[in-house]
Parts: C-alpha cells; sequence; structure tokens
C-alpha cells in the first residue's frame, strides 16, 4: 500500500494530428499538477485536500494553456498566489511550502487563460454554467454545485458546502448565494465568456447540435478555435499514505447545451464517486454517464462482484458505456491505478509510491 | 411473469398515534392510486406511462386529502380532469377511458389541496423548489427536473426532459422555460405556498433544523400543522404485461432546506432508478439516500451478486442507509416486489397480477 494519484482534463474526440504547439503545453500542465499532487502526498497530505487542490489547479486553467512553475518566487501573483498559499495550507505545511516556494505564477491576474473557468463552455444563451463534486472514501462525505456563473472555483464550493452546510448539493440561485455567504472569490458573470468560446457556440449552433467541450475538430476545420481556450473536463483522484481516498471533477459542460443542463460530474456516483474501496473521476459525455452511473459502478463491481480496480472499471468503460462517450480516473486504496476511455483519446496523468508514472493523450502513447 | 406496482408517499417518522381522521384519506388515496395504476396495468398500460400516471396522480396531491373518485362523470372537473384525460390516454385507450369513467373529480379546480405541489415544503427562504425523475428500465433512458416554482406536474415535465431533449436533466430556469417552451400548465409560484407550510417553516427555523417533509411531530405538538398539507415523496415503481419495468419519483423536498438544494429524487441512482431487472424508488432523507446511491445499488446487487430483489433492497435499507433515514419500493421484472424502510413508517401500496394487494403505513400494518 501507497499513496497514488491520478488526473484527466477530459476525454473525447481529441485528433491523432493535435499540433505540438497544442499539445506540449497540455502535456507539461498535466506534468506539473501531477507533480504538486505527488508533493502534497509525499508530505502526508490527505486525498481529499489533494484532489481539492489539484482539481484547483486544473480549474485555473492549467491544462489548457500549461502551467509555469520553474523558479521560486514566494508571494507574487497577487490574490491567486495567495488562494494558492490558503489552499496549500489546507493540504499540510509541507506541501504548503513546497508549492509556494516552487510556483511562479505568471501574470495571472492578468491572463484570461490563468482564470479559472474561462475555459467554460457556453450554454444555448450564451452563459456558463458550471459545476463541480468532491467526495471523501472514508466517509462518504460529499458535496456537489451546479448552475455556478460567478464562481472562479467550483470545487472548493462543493468542498464548503460538504463541510459547512447539511445538504450535498446546492446549485443555481442557491449555490451562488453560498458562496456570497462563505466569501468565496467571485467575479463578474461576463469574466467567463471568451472570444472563442462565443465563436465555438456560434458554429455548434450552425450545425445544430450539442458538443462535449473539448470536442474536436468542427465541422469546419478552418475555423476550429484554440484547443487551448477549452478547458473541459477536470478530474482528480487520490490515495494518501493513510490508505484514505478521494475524488474531485469540474466542469464546464457542453457547448451549446440547454439553459439549465445538468451533466454527470456533480452526480454522486455518475462523474464523481469514492469509498473505501476506490475513488473515480469520469469524463466524457454527460448523459451516457448518468445513465451507467459510471463512477459507482466501478465500485460496485469491485464490492459486489469482487473484481479489480482494472477489472471494473474496464468493464463499466466497455460493456456499461457507447463507443466515444466515457472515459475516467480511478485509484484503489491499495493504490493500484487505472485510466481506461472509449474515446479517441483522454488527457491524463498518474504517478505512485512506487516510481510507476505516466503523462498521456491516446491510447498508444 | 404478471405485472406488478408499488408506490409510496414518503417514509419518516410517522407517529403510530396518528389518528384515524389523518390515516384514513391517506389510505384511500393509496389505494384509489393504486386502483388506477392496477387498471392501467391490466389494459397493457406500458410502464412508463404507468408510473408517469400514478406518480402524476399522487403529485396531484392525492396522498395528501384522498381521492374521491366513486362515481362516473366524464367531462367533470374542468382542466384538471382535461389533463386526467390527456394522460390517460398515453397509458393506453382502455385504461384511460377507465380512468376518465371511474373518476370523479370534485372541486379539483377549488380545492387548493388537490392542486400539484401544494403539498411541497419551503426552503428557507419561504419558496417551492419541486424535483422530479422518471425512467425506463428497457431503455435506461430518463429525465429529471429541479427547482421547479410554477410547474404543476413535475414528473410529466421529467418525461418531457427525456422525450424531447438531447439532455437527462434539467434544473432551476431553464427547466421553467423549457417547461415554457412544452406549454405544460404553470401557475405563479404563490401558489403552492400554504398558510400550514409557512407555519412549519416558521417552526422549523425556530428549532433551527432541517426536516423532512413528512416528519412529524414537530417539536411543539400543539402547533404541529395539519400532516394532510404534506405531501412528501411521492413516487411509483411498474412492470407492465410485457415485463419492461418503469419509476417515478417527485418530492418538495426538506422544510428550511437551503435555496438551491437538491436532494434524492432527481438523482439517477439515488432517489430514482430502474433497468432490465427492477425499477426502484427511494424516500427519506436524501443526503443518506444520495450518498448510498439506493436505487442504483438495489439494481446493482442483483446484476453484480446475483441477488433477489427482496435480498438486495433489504440489504440497502439494513446496511447502506443509517437507521431513520430511507425507505423504497421497488419491483422485478418477474414481478416481484418489495417495499422495506428503516424509518418509523412509510406510507405505501403494491398489488400483482397473481391477486397479491396490501396498503400499509407501519411494519405491523
Amino acid at each position: 500500500m501507497g499513496w497514488a494519484i491520478a488526473l484527466h482534463g477530459g476525454a473525447g474526440d481529441i485528433p491523432f494530428s493535435l499540433s505540438s504547439e497544442r499539445k506540449a503545453p497540455r502535456e507539461e500542465a498535466l506534468r506539473q499538477c501531477l507533480n504538486l499532487g505527488v508533493e502534497a502526498l509525499k508530505a502526508n497530505g490527505p486525498a481529499l485536500d489533494v484532489v481539492e487542490l489539484v482539481g484547483w489547479l486544473l480549474e485555473l486553467g492549467v491544462v489548457a494553456v500549461g502551467v509555469v512553475m520553474s523558479s521560486a518566487r514566494e508571494g507574487g501573483g497577487g490574490n491567486v498566489t495567495g488562494q494558492l498559499r490558503k489552499v496549500g495550507t489546507q493540504v499540510c505545511d509541507g506541501a504548503a511550502v513546497w508549492l509556494i516556494s516552487s510556483i511562479q505564477v505568471r501574470e495571472l491576474e492578468n491572463n484570461r487563460y490563468f482564470n479559472a473557468g474561462t475555459g467554460s463552455v457556453l450554454t444555448s444563451n450564451g452563459t456558463v454554467e458550471m459545476e463541480a463534486c468532491i467526495m471523501d472514501g472514508k466517509t462518504k462525505k460529499c458535496g456537489a454545485v451546479s448552475g455556478l456563473s460567478t464562481v472562479v472555483n467550483a470545487i472548493s464550493l462543493a468542498r464548503l458546502v460538504m463541510d459547512k452546510t447539511p445538504h450535498i448539493y446546492l446549485a443555481f440561485d442557491g449555490a451562488e448565494v453560498f458562496a456570497r455567504e462563505q466569501g468565496v472569490e467571485t467575479v463578474n458573470a461576463g469574466h467567463f465568456i471568451t472570444q472563442e468560446n462565443i465563436e465555438r457556440l456560434k458554429q455548434a449552433k450552425e450545425a445544430n447540435r450539442v458538443q462535449i467541450d473539448y470536442t474536436q475538430p468542427f465541422p469546419k476545420e478552418s475555423t476550429t478555435p484554440n484547443v487551448d481556450s477549452q478547458l473541459g473536463t477536470v478530474g482528480c483522484v487520490a490515495v494518501d499514505t493513510q490508505g484514505n481516498l478521494a475524488t474531485a471533477t469540474s466542469t464546464g459542460g457542453l457547448v451549446n447545451k440547454m439553459l439549465g443542463r445538468i451533466g454527470d460530474t456533480p452526480i454522486i456516483g455518475a462523474g464523481t464517486y469514492a469509498n473505501r474501496l476506490c475513488a473515480v473521476s469520469a469524463t466524457g459525455k454527460g448523459e451516457a454517464i448518468m445513465r451507467a452511473t459510471v463512477a459507482r459502478d466501478v465500485a460496485a463491481l469491485m464490492e459486489y462482484k469482487g473484481l479489480s480496480l482494472k477489472d471494473a472499471a474496464k468493464y463499466v468503460i466497455e460493456e456499461c458505456t457507447p463507443r466515444g462517450t466515457a472515459g475516467l480516473v480511478a485509484v484503489s486504496g491499495s493504490g493500484e491505478i487505472t485510466m481506461p476511455f472509449n474515446t479517441t483519446g483522454m488527457f491524463r496523468a498518474c504517478a505512485t509510491e512506487d516510481g510507476h508514472s505516466e503523462i498521456a493523450i491516446w491510447t498508444s502513447d
């Protein structure tokens, strides 16, 4: 038994022809987020805090543009570094020191790509509705949020729902009211809306289709917007040195989705689930994932059929969800990791205490 | 193999001392709803339409005050009878004729107790937020809605989400917009707010607690509002003569719940789930039911562990949810029925093709 961590930045029809200018920063971002998570786990950070931290970093848009954190510059970066310190401190003092001292947050405040949720895609009304979920495997405590339009860190708000309310799941206006009561960072809703996403919505409407956020290329290849502005769904699962499991998932949903549409991400048992056996974070076409209760079924196959994590996840991805609709990352209590998907690719990364580490997009990586 | 149907009107701390004036109309309502469902099934109505119909009747408040349908009066009752005819027609012609001809809808339009959702309890803001879910076992198609404040029939709107959109789940403003696009019956939000529920909310706030809708008595026995105004969660599961399964659940949630709180009812796999093996509708404390993915776990225990419906449901209610938090009704593809709960009582009723029929509140009934 040892620590293990896996994370994803969305599964979908990622073209094999993805240019290296698009591929490299994403791989680098996965690497950096993975490293942060690994350091936090090595410093005995609890799994729940680690998945919140890594999920938070992924939400910040690091998958989209790559995190630049090469040299130490404690105290730089304004509010974002302040928040990073806060979250890092939650993880554990040792990891926090490491995090803060090793990260150079470059122009975070002025770079829209680095603002959380900027990659969130637009509903048919041109608005942003973000959702997220976090779950602790040991206690099965969990928190979820939907319909956020101004909250910078959806996963951290889900954690607050878990920690500070008698409920599990708050949505839309109620979630926004709660965010303000808790004093979390919010911005004007227009902040999350980028020109690229307006263009994507226009294209999706012209094609009359609802599109998974990261799906590409668009029908008109020439007008395909920059993939780097598409965050898609992000997620992280971890088992810590104590053997505790946790999972977190966050998303902006689908391009051209109907107003008020809720996907799999915030649904306990669909996009996100953890218990004493495993932690799972799924990504893909939300409706297919909800219908197949993907995350819970991985755990249920272990619990009720005695399958290994790998076999359970393989069964769910191969037998329970249609081709091209789903991927997941999962860890077991004993530190096993699996990252299957039935889409063209899935941005993913993982590491275990025994030294295994992997960063990949397609199967042949 | 034959048809079977089971329905519930909420599980909770129903006092054994419940007066017969309160008990009798509820039992009669369960009986009438059951009879309607049975007739629809006998007329070869599809399970999906039957659970929508019975769920719709339960939403109308029949559990709260009892349905009066003793003599035939086709065409009476204004809009409500019109709607009943519409829904009945969906079920099947034979059942529709039976339904319309056998129901006397007495003063429905002028009796607030008979208006759907009137039993819905209030959020801490004094507003109503209703939610519902429907699922077809054969296709696993499903629809869900949350945060409704003006829609008369939440289950029917969930059915429309399932049938008319590429999504499964619409919530709050988006669900209300969709309701208007579909032209379903809506009323002013204030319509659902009764004096009794305002009083219940006041008491819950004084006691500083979030309360399951049907929970009673209140701390101050003398001010306990009329239980008849409390609809609680309602649900229906059925297997039809073709062996197809379906489930539907609808709720007004918790008294004094936070604005925007989503419970188990609309969550596929928590409060509501159906596949080719069984159909399940759960009721109780939403957070406990979500955490235990109650409805999916009943099916998963059958699918992955080979348990019978009865054993699977018993395990989930006894081993996976804390005492006093959950109940469910479930049917299997072979017409088996089970209705376990770990609360004091659960308003429930069931019938099977081979002649078994039951209406009960507590275990000793």
